[in-house]
């Protein structure tokens, strides 16, 4: 199985700190990496078919603090595909003049869904086949872009479709917007004013947050297991799917 | 103006050497970079709005030999659109299931093409305009993803309608093939057996690839200003769309 972590921020954060905790576990998940980084309606995404604790390029980003609102990485275990670069996440497609980046913790069991539109996978695994299945129906739901409320709703529907083929940790994003599915593991924190100091469950480091933010900002982490020990993560329901925006969890009637 | 640099070869091959050189002209390109690498189906691609000669990414693609078939680069001294990710090249799109990457350097004025399909430009540059375009016309022209040869015929037809709108120099490429048009400014060179040193025009290197080298290897490097000062380029003629696979130029009827 893989790991997920994402963040979605109110203000450009960087994940240095929990990136670093994070590719620790990839001496188990050592079948390449990958990360995203949102910066305005850009993106940039990381991948290596290496070991996050043993790349070059995760060593890139566990050294250049790079500030972004909305952030999805992915430590992979080679369970369905290949161990090669097109089968790492996360993915990314554009719709709507905006680029989209997903990654999926998970197996899908004989998951071949009908892909009779433009999004088609180029590796072959399952996430890819579901994150294309997922930008099809979301682009038949709607002319252009919706707003996040909108989309969750659209998505709503969709999942469930995907979920019942097996487990579909799942986390997207388009910059703007966070979303999380959970059918078996997925826990978040919401840091914010007062911070105080948080320490990684996976490496001897500390981190005194309220040394590095200003009253106003607000992150959220998204992460298989929690990243850190002495903070409370608040575990997913099963079939749960959460809108993040802002750093904070969005309620969707 | 910015600058393009493209590599195709027929075996995997590390640009380090190149991409070393071509970043030292990044002073007066300093707009930000990128630079994307095929390998297999896969691709990753690597921006950066700093400069290519002061960005710890580049100092990474510098240090981490990636080796790769076909490699487009570009360094961005911004005329339209604003120094943002979104709007750094390489861009990269999926159509028939495979990644397409596109670079350009030049501009074009008033050039606002009918996307009327499902390819949207994310940032604000002509140059994003100008691939979607050419992806919206190419997935209208071909069902599935057709030769390198029968894509060169289809692009004969349609680069000359977006190069009326000013200087069109270019670099695609879908892992498999590279394409490099010219309508003011773009060099060309194959290195192959008998291999020898090779001398950098910008930087103090030079690099001996009788001791890199297989007999059979083979590399086209493609630049907007020659690499090296002791090899044989060749200009591009104006509105000349070039092919190459496997290191070399392909001649199409």
């Amino acid at each position: 199985m893989c790991q997920l972590l994402g963040m979605n921020a109110n203000v450009p954060t960087d994940v240095v700190f929990s990136f670093s905790g994070f590719a620790c576990r990839a001496s188990e998940h050592a079948d390449g990496f990958g990360i995203a980084f949102f910066e305005g309606r850009g993106v940039r995404c990381f991948v290596d078919a290496q070991a996050a604790n043993v790349s070059p390029v995760a060593d890139l980003i566990k050294t250049y603090p790079i500030r972004s609102t909305d952030v999805i990485a992915h430590i992979r275990k080679a369970t369905v595909g290949q161990v090669a670069l097109e089968n790492c996440h996360p993915f990314t497609r554009e719709l709507w003049g905006r680029y989209w980046v997903f990654a999926h913790n998970g197996d899908l069991k004989d998951y071949r869904p009908r892909l009779h539109s433009h999004f088609r996978p180029v590796g072959d695994t399952d996430s890819e086949r579901a994150f294309c299945w997922l930008m099809q129906e979301l682009a038949k739901s709607h002319a252009s872009l919706p707003s996040p409320d909108e989309l969750t709703r659209t998505l709503r529907e969709l999942v469930p479709q995907v979920a019942r083929f097996g487990t579909f940790n799942f986390l997207l994003s388009n910059g703007e917007a966070l979303w999380a599915h959970a059918t078996t593991k997925l826990q978040y924190l919401v840091r914010q004013h007062p911070f105080s100091h948080a320490r990684l469950q996976d490496a001897d480091m500390t981190l005194d947050f309220a040394q590095l933010t200003q009253t106003g900002d607000r992150v959220a982490l998204i992460a298989t297991e929690p990243l850190t020990a002495n903070e409370h993560w608040t575990p997913f329901q099963c079939g749960e799917l959460k809108l993040f925006v802002d750093g904070q969890v969005v309620e969707v009637a």
